[in-house]
């Protein structure tokens, strides 16, 4: 292929031009079995697949064709972001085609490259609902037209695209979107913002993948320019909701729309990283703190209110209410990423890891063909499963959906899970450092020279006895992670404990061939308890097994019995299964009470089951059911 | 005056044709004094001026003017259905000059009224946003135009003003009006109905006011067209939101949007009860069984989700994301009272009570110059004052706001409180019922003659003694409401101890001049315990003294404590106080951790200091504050 280019060292999505750790490239390190390798299979296998089917059917695509062939005004399908869902696609397939090559895949990249390169004007503009005869202006609603978002797409479309090799057609055709962008909204264009963060990320990496200092400090100039009030409310939607309340430098925690405020966020780290802006940099760290100690479910997610898919007010997070969009959980991950990478931090890899197992993964559906949108923590009545064939309306429906109306989440989780290697570990001059348990292989260069990485992650997540064998030229470090939940972990190399420190393991050593690093973390299923000040989970408890956040579900339970009549008796042990745990469940009978509310405390009688616990990402695998991840403490049975 | 007519006998909003209980009218009872009284002289005196300034001052009712000159095409104050906040304050008007007679109101009423009645059309239709060259076609949009709703607001000022011996310029517009309704959407009409219910009971009154069959027809007409997926959906409000989902009859609870709910179900019981459609009426009677056992809060307030202003699930009722607007409060009164005329059953009156004197009664300010739309059971954030010249774009404000966007309840409440003497009392052919305590006097005639009653509420509702003064012709019963809070309450008459059933003490005699029946109710401080169902009130209790629901504001805490950090040592008494009550409030040291889930339940130290609770209706009375009603049990400080 001519459109091919150099790989070595390209780094992932994101190859900050500074940064403490130093991400690697698919050309550095796959995954080769194991856990994740399943998911990626399920994505290429399935996912990918599934939305190409989808937006081709429901005229998604078409409307790139149509833009190409003029008629595109009088028809469009969908809302007037749908252009991303196709360029996150692309990404997803860009990503997916540095993991397998396949060629099929490849055709079918190149043919949806090339109805979307058709619909580029000659000024570069590229979108398919704007600037036509017979459509709204170009950039003429800025706060909902989500032009810029959808750009930031195509950018890390191309991304993608180039840091698996290749400076082909969509690397083009975004260089000219982003020289059209650069003269519109640069420091001599229109003095403004889009409504949905996720250009800057995007022009940053761009940027950096084309060499291209203007797209660089475009990211930077809009980020700057947020927080000013420049953008238009509404009766429901305040600046708040945009993050155009506050600069980003001068925030506190991050608040608003929840995607809005991730995708902020990461742009806004990469603008830090760039230009060497520690203040900017602490001001992030500081968000990142503060919304995680009390704005963050435990599995990941974020996002309390359904409200404006808003962040609640602190340790306002109500399970049964837990909005928690995937692509919120999503940005969440990059946000951290980018910090990890500047930080070099263990707590920004437990996020990660918390997030992408608990908050990510429970969006597909075990087949890949259907996705949660938005992620309760508790589900309470007994859903119906949505119509295989048909455009879910809602973002809350209790089941999974096959596609959705607003359909951000399904080409969010093909883009993560194609790239989702780049998590798993990164590179200094000194070492390597592992953040994720992931079967792989790695080859890269360090200072002494050329060191390769074999990990077998030992069953992990449902096991914990992860092993990591390395073969070095020179002395290297080689850094493993331990969970911070994993207390007690054990670490051994050649016969020795290995201390831990600041939450990695490190081992410095001249390696010889397959010699192992071997870890013993934690299994046992244990109890976690709400902060006190957390007051919709008062007097209920969690159970986690490793990285997992376990749930009960009602498919589980005696014929009849559905969450809202459990509690856990906690004078019982948690037993370990192969997956997850098992409890002893407490189950009151009904209730039929005239008024909620009384002089006396109610007490029913209770039965008690022993019951499994299931990991939370695979709820709702087995027809429609209630869930709940806190389980009321019941006095023992 | 030539309109005036005669009005002995009228009813107050409602007078079925068949009832098991008959309402009195203005002409038959009249609050004397004490707290209603109170209450009613805020609205005469604050809030009704307070609304017709601002809705004069922002060109509301200049959009009639406009409409009647020709020019409201082209300049149109406000959203598409602020005609009805001019019809809610008309009604309010009449109502409280049934009450007072004031010659100003008088004048300023007519004027309104005049205002009104200019841009009523030659065929009868009148709404200022729809029809005219430049504005959209009549009827174009049902979902969400408003113009039944309207409509129905104009009709309910009309009774008002019939009902107070008026009948004057307004009830010939309604009654042209609704000629034009009937025609539109009558049997030979188009099969259609208005997203938001509210025509239904208001064209039910109207027909019974001005004795047309027509218009009561009509209301089962649109009563039983609804449930039938008639309106088109959009991505978020589904048919449920519309009450559209299930026809009235066949549904098992309330649900959707929740004023939509009440005013539909209070439509619905007018026509059961008009038609004798006892199937319809069971239905109701479940429904508000069913929505009071599982989906109202403590304050009687109904809606739980901010998304949609919907009813939650069952027993999803989270204090800090209460929505309980206030529309939806005055809904569930209207809704229960007529069930209470319909069954003489004392639930709905108790009912009415907590939701007037806490859900509704916590929406004005004490001046009566700003409103909470949305009615939060705990404020977690302190807010900031709203500017008091300004119109609040959003309904959650955290302190009320002079006027909003959307300003649905200021009207709303300025005429519930004007014609809040109605609740107060009803009438069989035995006897009189009192169904709640405010100083009155009441005079009307049952079988056995004449029935005179002054009612002393004693200092109700801080205080526990009223009593009942009774001169009778013949030998009637009175009938006393015994709420069913006031466990342990004592009714006396002529030395003897009155018993207690169904509710109601119930006294059968020839009463003397001033004979008095007298009512010692139980005014201590009660805890009062959530169900064990409701998850988000898990580990906490409210505290109730007589029909208050109480609540303690960071006003009342030691500087610098706000609610997040309290709890309740119930192992301390509870004292009285003269109008709440004082509890041992334990506080937490402020919190730090860094992840709000742990191994360990958290455990902080812990001081204890005795706070006031004050009345849920008065908080955020004293600027800026946080506040909760349920307080988390504390281990004995």
């Amino acid at each position: 292929m001519t459109d091919t280019i150099d790989r070595t060292g390209l780094g992932g999505p994101v190859a900050p031009r500074s940064s403490v750790l130093r991400p690697l490239g698919p050309s550095e390190l796959r995954i080769t079995g194991g856990f994740w390798d399943a998911q990626q299979e399920l994505n290429a296998t399935a996912i990918i697949g599934h939305c190409l089917t989808w937006m081709e059917r429901i005229g998604w695509i078409g409307n790139f064709d149509r833009a190409a062939d003029g008629t595109v005004a009088e028809h469009h399908d969908g809302i007037e972001f749908v252009d991303s869902e196709v360029y996150k696609l692309l990404e997803a397939m860009a990503w997916e085609l540095g993991r397998s090559g396949d060629a099929d895949l490849e055709i079918a990249y190149r043919r949806l490259v090339d109805r979307v390169a058709g619909a580029q004007e000659a000024d570069g503009y590229l979108h398919t609902s704007f600037g036509r005869p017979g459509q709204r202006p170009r950039y003429s609603d800025l706060e909902w037209g989500h032009e810029l978002y959808c750009f930031g797409h195509l950018f890390q479309a191309a991304v993608a695209r180039h840091r698996t090799g290749h400076a082909d057609r969509l690397v083009e055709v975004a260089r000219r979107l982003a020289d059209h962008v650069y003269a519109e909204f640069g420091p001599d264009g229109r003095d403004a913002i889009c409504g949905h963060p996720e250009i800057e990320t995007a022009l940053m990496e761009l940027g950096r993948a084309l060499d291209e200092p203007r797209y660089r400090e475009l990211a930077r100039i809009l980020v700057e320019r947020r927080g000013r009030r420049r953008l238009k409310t509404t009766l429901f939607q305040g600046s708040e909701y945009f993050l155009d309340d506050v600069p980003v430098r001068d925030a506190e925690v991050l608040r608003g729309h929840a995607v809005r405020a991730m995708y902020l966020a990461a742009g806004a780290t990469d603008v830090a990283a760039e230009f060497g802006d520690g203040e900017l940099l602490d001001a992030l760290r500081t968000q990142w703190d503060n919304t995680v100690a009390r704005r963050t479910y435990l599995t990941g997610g974020i996002g309390s209110h359904h409200q404006n898919e808003e962040f609640g007010s602190d340790l306002e997070l109500p399970a049964d209410r837990a909005y928690a969009e995937t692509c919120a959980a999503i940005g969440s991950v990059m946000f951290s990423w980018r910090l990890l990478l500047q930080t070099g931090e263990a707590k920004y890899a437990d996020l990660i890891e918390r997030t992408l197992l608990n908050a990510v993964l429970v969006s597909p559906r075990e087949d890949g063909r259907a996705f949660y949108y938005a992620n309760t923590l508790h589900q309470r009545s007994q859903g119906s499963l949505p119509a295989e064939g048909e455009v879910s309306e809602r973002a809350e429906s209790s089941m999974r959906a096959p596609w959705f109306e607003v359909s951000c989440c399904p080409t969010n989780v093909a883009r993560t899970l194609a790239s989702v290697a780049s998590y798993v570990a990164t590179a200094t001059d000194d070492g390597v450092q592992l953040h994720q348990f992931a079967d792989a292989e790695l080859e890269t260069t360090v200072a002494s020279g050329a060191v390769r990485i074999r990990v077998d992650s030992g069953g992990y997540p449902y096991a914990g006895t992860p092993s990591v064998a390395v073969e070095s030229a020179g002395e290297v470090e080689v850094s493993v992670r331990i969970p911070a939940w994993a207390e007690g972990a054990r670490v051994r190399f050649r016969d020795e404990v290995v201390s831990i420190s600041g939450g990695y393991a490190r081992v410095r050593a001249r390696f010889g061939a397959d010699e192992r690093i071997r870890l013993e973390l934690p299994m046992e299923p244990r109890l976690t308890y709400p902060d006190p000040g957390i007051d919709a989970l008062r007097g209920t408890v969690a159970v986690e097994r490793g990285p997992l956040v376990l749930c009960a579900e009602s498919t589980d339970l005696p014929a009849g019995v559905d969450v809202s009549r459990i509690g856990i008796d906690t004078d019982q042990p948690l037993l370990a299964t192969a997956d997850g745990a098992s409890a002893a469940i407490a189950i009151a009978d009904p209730r039929a009470a005239s008024w909620p509310y009384g002089q006396r405390p109610a007490r029913g009688s209770v039965t008690t089951a022993r019951v499994p616990l299931i990991p939370y990402h695979r709820w709702a695998n087995r027809g429609p059911s209630t869930m709940r991840i806190f389980l009321p403490i019941a006095a023992g049975g």
